[in-house]
Formats: structure tokens, sequence, C-alpha cells
């Protein structure tokens, strides 16, 4: 497939993998890179909350692959340096999410690394166009970690047809509920140029994602997730309220899932049991994040594979034609 | 575009009208198929509430056109008759969402018409196809109205294999999210045979959608829906707890929006002011029943014209290969 993304970055296939805090290390991000697609090295929180990988050691990991780098917006505007320090690697690019990206898109762009904002809302593609990013990522609310409300299936082709009229140089993908040819065939309907993909690189080989969260995961059916702002509120992680956290069910989720103001009242009440609960890698009480498509990923196999395979079933849907379905 | 759809129903397009209760009358079911889809009429709460239409009127109004029923299957089980007199007159099938559909299909079977049930996740499909059903309707959350809480993009595919396991004849079709060409393309891709589509048409000249619902759902972007259970519980209808209610924003809806506990507490409190704004078409207060993707809405056209305009740019879409996005 030749989209404006694969021409942009040389990519073989219109793919990349989602900057997943705590799972997206170099060693993934160039697996994915090294299948075609375009691999994102996790900088989550920027390292404000501790506990986060050493993202020079990350990028130290990925070699000479073509990698970039995501961070979670709001957290990075409480870590001076960060970002000049990714930006000083050379990412392919720098992906925002969750905040306002227009504070730190100068300098970015100021560095000739392109700037994309993953969004959630019609609104947001508007203040990421403002910001001068050259990709949007479309979010939808199927997609595992945080998220918005709305659904992939409207929201990508709304933004593109806003960014028809205000922006049309600027590329677009799509994020959540995408995990195989299928979803990759579908968004590029919706008028994307390709897609972000995280649950299925979470549960890929050289993803940093303990085994026995993929075990669970592999075992959930798309039913069993839930989307929820009651645990990053007991767990003391100051989201903004507009971001909520999709995980698979687990004690923890069915113990504060949908009583999100008893979780305010209790703010930080499990911080410490919850960080406990991490060294145990005990999956009753620590969150596993995938989105909705858990419900078809049935393996772990490497990344590589997974781009490859992706962009085959896509392929062979998209010379298809109208007729014979 | 030909699919198992199109085959099964005769049709021209893969394209199918929800049965939107006080929205889908005959005249708007007939459009849609005389356009070369096929038309449903909504039977809503089969009666059960008051203030509902003539479903014998519709179906005459439908004239020769092929058309299908469709139920809220809660509702239909307080309403013994209502589905026989339906049977009798030969619709093309069927269509039930909302409940435990196996009470019905013995019936519905035994009289040699299609069972099409709707589904909001993949433990409602199991129970649809236990059920017999000839179609199964994936529907996502994005949807207008009732509905439940998965999304489009990872539901279709998930019962796609589901289905492809246990029971490879049944079709399926996407529901939630898709008003134009982009989407039915996107659908197809998902691994469905054909579209459920509903705001579109809830915005079509042939509907019973008043005017001023129409002018402010244009007005609106997808930004502006919100899925609550708070309406329905304050103005008394007694929908099951697992399905809410997907509305554009106003007045009521802002005031009610993710005060749950609170509505419950005010079970019924509303129905008279409720009952009363209907009859002024007061649309601050009363429900503006559309999805996220009033975002791509822009106008009223025929319900005939959206068929052909929908199946035409999801044609141009297939033919368009794996090159060149």
């Amino acid at each position: 497939m030749k989209t404006r993304l694969t021409e942009r970055y040389r990519l073989a296939h219109p793919i990349v993998s989602a900057p997943m805090a705590l799972v997206s290390g170099g060693r993934l991000a160039a697996a994915v890179s090294a299948g075609g697609g375009l691999g994102l090295i996790g900088g989550g929180y920027a390292g404000i909350l501790g506990g986060e990988p050493d993202l020079e050691a990350e990028f130290d990991l990925a070699g000479t692959e073509q990698v970039g780098i995501g961070f979670i917006t709001w957290a990075l505007a409480k870590a001076p340096g960060a970002l000049d320090r990714s930006l000083a690697r050379r990412p392919a690019l720098v992906f925002l999410s969750f905040g306002d990206p227009r504070p730190f898109s100068g300098a970015i762009r100021a560095s000739g690394i392109d700037l994309a904002c993953q969004v959630q809302t019609l609104s947001h593609a508007q203040q990421a166009v403002e910001a001068g990013a050259t990709v949007l990522v479309a979010q939808g609310t199927e997609a595992g970690g945080h998220g918005g409300g709305r659904s992939t299936m409207p929201l990508v082709p709304e933004i593109a047809d806003y960014l028809a009229q205000r922006s049309p140089a600027t590329l677009l993908l799509a994020a959540g509920g995408i995990a195989d040819g299928r979803g990759l065939a579908a968004a590029l309907m919706l008028g994307a140029d390709g897609v972000v993909v995280g649950s299925r690189f979470w549960a890929s080989a050289e993803a940093l994602t303990p085994a026995a969260a993929v075990e669970r995961a592999i075992r959930a059916t798309g039913d069993d997730t839930v989307r929820t702002r009651a645990i990053d509120r007991v767990r003391g992680v100051p989201w903004p309220e507009e971001f909520s956290f999709r995980v698979v069910r687990n004690r923890l989720a069915d113990q504060w899932a949908g009583r999100e103001d008893d979780a305010a009242a209790q703010f930080g009440s499990l911080a410490a049991e919850y960080a406990e609960a991490r060294t145990r890698l005990d999956f009753d009480m620590m969150a596993i994040v995938a989105g909705e498509c858990v419900g078809l990923i049935k393996d772990r196999p490497s990344a590589g594979s997974v781009v490859i395979a992706m962009a085959a079933e896509a392929e062979r849907l998209l010379r298809r034609g109208p007729d014979g379905w």
C-alpha cells in the first residue's frame, strides 16, 4: 500500500506502533520499523512518575532504525528538558497526546522534526492544526489505555472532512480498535493515511508487557474491557478529567469501575498498594492496559510479523473491488 | 456492490435503514427500498408507551415495496399480539434489538420470515445465534439512540470471527457511526455484509423527525452527542440497565448527563413535563436522538438519494485498490 504516510516516512506499510508508556521500548519500536512500519518509543510521563524507563537507553536499543517518540502532553509540561533530550536523538516524529500541544510545537518544529498530535475530539483536531502538526491521529474510545469518548468509525471521517477544508496537507491516522488488516483497510476507507496500533503490539514479543498480562488479555473478549476514571484517582495519577483509562477487567477494575465519585474522595488511597502490586506483577490489582480489540488477539507474535501480516491482509481486501463480498 | 445481503433480499445496495422508533414510518422504509436498499419500519415499543404510530397504517404507507419491521425486544415482551399482526404483513425480516430474542424466534421462524438480531456485545451475538437469527447486526456505541458500550470498529470483526467459527451462514451487518460511503466501505472491510444506517436516514426527507430536531443536529458536531442512562430514568421509560441513550446535547441532556444515580432516585419525575415538551416540540427538553455521525450530516436529502450516494461513494473507494491513498 502506498499512502501519504508511507511516502513521507519511506515506509513499506502505513502502520505506526503506539508509544505506550512502560510497553513501547526501543526494542519494540525498532522491530516495528524493521518490519516496514514506524515504531514509536513510549516516553510516557516523561519521568515525572518515577519508575519509568531511561529514554536515552531506549533510543540506544532502537539502534539505527528510524523511530519516533511519544509523550503524555500534560506530563511533559511538568518535565522541562525531556523534550530537548529527545529532539537531540533526531526521532522521525514527536507524538503528543492528552493535553494542549501548542506550548511544545515551537521547539519541535524549530528542530525540523515532525509533530504528530493524537486527538480524541474534533475540537482537539482544531487545536492540533493550530499547533502546526504534520500528522493528526484520531483516537477512538475503543483504544486501550487513556483516551476520550468518541469512536473511531465516525471520528476519522469527520476529522478527514475538517482537514480537507482547513489543512489538506496534514496527514491523518486512525487509532483505536485496529488490530489486523481488516482494521487497516477500514481506516483507509474512512479517510486515514494509515493507522496507529496499540494493543496488538502490546501483545507482541518485543513489548515490555509482562507475560502474565498478555496471557490474561488473550483469554479476554472485547466485552471484557472497561473505560474508567476511578483507577487513576485511587492510584493517585493526576489525569485531566476529560481522559479515562481503558483496561481489561480485573479485580481492581471491577471494584472501582463506575465509582468515579468514591474514587475522587479516596484520591491516592491505593497508590502504595498499587505500587507494591506492580512489584509482584499482581494482575488482579495492576491494570491490564489493552483495548477492545483484545478480542482479536490470540497470541504473542513478533512485532515484525504483525506488521507484515496486517499489511498483507489489508492489501488482499483492498484488491477485492466492489463485488463478491 | 454484491454481498450476501444484496443476494438474499435482492437489493441493489447493501444498505438497511434502522427501524427507529417514531422516526422510521412506512414512507421512509419504502423510500429506502425504492432507492435500492432495505427499509425497516420502526415498531418501537410495540405500543406499550402510547402515542406511537399505528403499525398497520405504516405498512399501508409502504405500499408494495419490500420492507421489514423492527421492535425493542423488552417492550415486545409486554405487547402480546404486536408480533403476530406484523408477521401477517409478511415483512422481509423482523429486526429485534435490546433484549433476549429467544422467546420470539420460534414464532418468527415458523412464519418463514427472517429474524435479524441487533447485538451490542459478543455475548449478545452468541444469544442471537442460539435464537436462529438469519442476520446479526453489530451495533457500536457511537450509534444514536439506545445502545451499548462497545464500538463498531472492533466489534464487527470480533463477531465476524465468531460467526465464521460457529455459524458461517449467518449474515453480519455493521451499525453505528456509518453515514456515508466511507463508512459502508469500511464496514465491508471489517467483515460485514452490509450496514444498518440510523442518523443519516433520521435526517432524511421522508423521516418523521421534526424539522427543528434536524436543524439542531445539522449544527452539531460529533463532539456534541452524549450517551446517558439518566434521561430514560427521569422520563420514566423502563430501559434495562445495560442500554443507554445517545442524544445530541441539549438543556435536558446537559442537566442530567452523568447523574445516573440522581436520576434513578427521581424515577419518572419528568415524565409529564417531558410529554408536554413533546407536544410543543421543545428541543431544549425533548431528546434529539442522533449518533456521533451527526458531524457528517449537513442536509436533509431524500432517503433514496442517500442510498444511491452512499453506494456510489463506497463503490468508488472499493475500486481504488491498495495504492495511491
